[in-house]
């Protein structure tokens, strides 16, 4: 017997909360990303790479808090490092010893960096970067890549209320996987840029996923060097899922600094810089504070993830569930007929149907299908591979995401 | 027998610290603020109003973590709530009901708002909030007052490496305690003005604080009724030590936008803005979010916090307390022949000796004195009491500053 799944208690909570929030839920877990009246709004507990929603309604987990969670949630070896940390203290007047075991991990199992800061959310790192190529070239502004996502400041938002257009003034743009249009923006602004900021590959939102062409992040090191411009490589949403001294090892690019945040605590509250040894005066003067940038148990929490990610092989195997997993759902799109684009790495994958368009009609009927039968998976926007899933899970996936399919196929005949 | 207090694990510590982490430690916390030599860098643990070392050296701590440790450190009913939720899981795919209950509850509380949003830093809701002024009013410049700190984003941060021009071109300045000169910036930038932003006490870096003067906050709010302005309070410091509805209560001013941070959830990650009715469009419309921003561990800390606050009537205990702290080193500073002047409330107190100036010679030693004594206050930033100081405490310490105020005394004949 299938249990129907039934959302009486978040959708009440969800009244609650419009009252008291506006929106209710807001950023991207704004549940106007999901599919209406097939998802939670609220969760209740996780275990490993299962998730249940306030309604007991259990789920096998591809959005792992949309990154943070990479051992699954609640591993056993972190919330042991947590709980060791907590009972001492966590938020004191200066750092605890964790502050010199997580940053020294980090410079050496990261080979472009020779030092770290360490911050709460990815924003604050991004940010901080840009500031600190800028101090140390003495110059204003900054390229990106259009569309790219590198946080919710005033200079990359992806929403433009409450922007000023002072905010964007120093932000040139480049585009992906186009070394030309960088050479051109650096041409253009000849001995003004500062830096250069991008991701390992290219996951904005609202598009299929794009790893980078051969040459590409070669000719932007080469470029960045050639022209003292500071290459920042934004690691917050890839890192720790493609290889463990960063994405960049992975691609085979050695940026100046490099940001992460979500995968490097396992869900505890953390972000970090790395940066190389010519960057370090001009990092230390370029002011960075936080009520909680010191707190010790997010760092337990750091050191215990990275450790037990290396030593149970966590990313090989994420990649390896992560092929399974699009082999699976590749064969069954093309079985039902439809073209799908099953597009970034296997760990965080990313999928669309030809010709949805930019309204996700039949992801969003995909993903709708797969929450009510157990597979939680956003419509528009990629998902993320832990290390606790298992085979089995995969095997219970790709028997849901048959349904998935064939209920698509239904809808749009 | 007196104990001596040595270092040699924490400056070991900061040796290898130096190697990994640009200046070892940074912000706030940057040892340059201590005396050298009579301050440990690093801390193990902490219970109550207790601290201790990683060399095993006991203080009494009257920074609280610069100001997050508001119920004392390790309260059990704040632990209670943090494991409870942290056994079900902290960061999810979409919040906990806690969200609901401590927005709700968090509403109850304070008389002018009607709805709040959760962040991780202080900076992230004071950024936020000017952006809401702006989207709410379609204009571009925010008001601050000169030499006050929202903190370390661009516009804002007091020190300027890394700053460009174009980041603050849209910020005008006024002086605290002056009602004038905030109209004549109104005059000046007419119709121009998004919002004001300011401490609900003047407590800048390098100042004695000021508590705003009779008439103050109430010209302020009517200048931006008058004017369509809103009005943001920075609650980030003094935030529920003054009083449970915001410091704004305690003062009589009824702010548009509230931020909060620090003692908000004693010591675990949480800001959270604000707001009234009027502003929830527009707040709904300023993207904001963060790998963490949803996490429920803080938001059971929070909860928990709040409540013991009320129940045990803290805040009221705070300002007794730090009543008998001023009271007797006032007395002790005059039986000494110098003349401090100890400004802020007494829960946030912050002590200077009349001809110290800029360079806080006499604080240095003063505050190392009570360092090497078991007594941890920084000698140049605001103290914080916390509701675990017990009468016995103050005893102690009273004990601790007469020494502290004679060896200045011996230094400075």
């Amino acid at each position: 017997m299938v249990k129907t799944y039934t959302f009486d208690k978040s959708n009440a909570l969800m009244e609650r909360a419009r009252k008291v929030v506006p929106g209710g839920i807001y950023g991207h877990q704004n549940p106007i990303m999901l599919t209406r009246g097939a998802f939670p709004s609220f969760f209740a507990r996780g275990e490993g790479s299962h998730i249940w929603d306030v309604d007991g309604n259990e789920y096998i987990d591809y959005m792992c808090s949309y990154g943070p969670i990479v051992l699954g949630h609640r591993h056993p070896k972190v919330e042991e490092a947590v709980r060791r940390q907590a009972d001492l203290g966590n938020c004191f007047n200066a750092p605890g010893p964790l502050w010199v075991d997580l940053a020294e991990y980090l410079v050496s199992i990261t080979p472009c960096a020779d030092w770290t800061v360490f911050a709460k959310n990815g924003s604050d790192v991004c940010t901080w970067a840009t500031e600190v190529a800028r101090h140390a070239t003495g110059r204003k502004k900054i390229a990106m890549c259009s569309g790219a996502y590198h946080g919710t400041h005033a200079w990359c938002t992806p929403a433009p209320a409450g922007v000023t257009s002072e905010d964007r003034a120093n932000i040139v743009y480049f585009h992906f996987n186009q070394l030309e249009s960088l050479r051109h923006t650096v041409a253009e602004h000849q001995g003004e840029i500062a830096g250069v900021i991008l991701s390992p590959f290219r996951h904005d939102a609202g598009h299929d996923s794009e790893l980078p062409v051969e040459g590409f992040l070669a000719g932007v090191r080469e470029l960045c060097d050639r022209n003292g411009i500071v290459l920042i490589l934004d690691d917050v949403r890839a890192g720790f899922r493609l290889h463990l001294g960063g994405s960049g090892e992975f691609f085979g690019i050695r940026p100046d600094l490099t940001t992460y945040c979500k995968a490097i605590a396992n869900g505890y509250p953390l972000s970090a810089c790395l940066g190389r040894e010519s960057l370090r005066q001009a990092a230390q003067e370029v002011f960075f504070t936080g009520s909680y940038f010191t707190s010790a148990v997010p760092m337990a929490a750091a050191l215990a993830c990275l450790k037990e990610l290396k030593a149970a092989n966590g990313i090989e195997r994420m990649r390896m569930l992560g092929e399974k997993l699009r082999d699976g759902m590749l064969a069954q799109a093309r079985g039902a007929g439809f073209e799908v684009t099953y597009s970034g790495p296997p760990a965080i994958p990313y999928m669309t149907f030809k010709d949805d368009g930019g309204r996700y009609d039949r992801m969003k009927v995909f993903a709708g299908e797969c929450s009510l039968k157990g597979v939680y998976l956003a419509p528009r926007h990629n998902w993320f591979i832990s290390a606790a899933h298992t085979e089995e899970d995969i095997k219970q996936t790709l028997a849901v995401t048959e349904q998935a399919f064939a209920a698509v196929r239904a809808q749009f005949a």
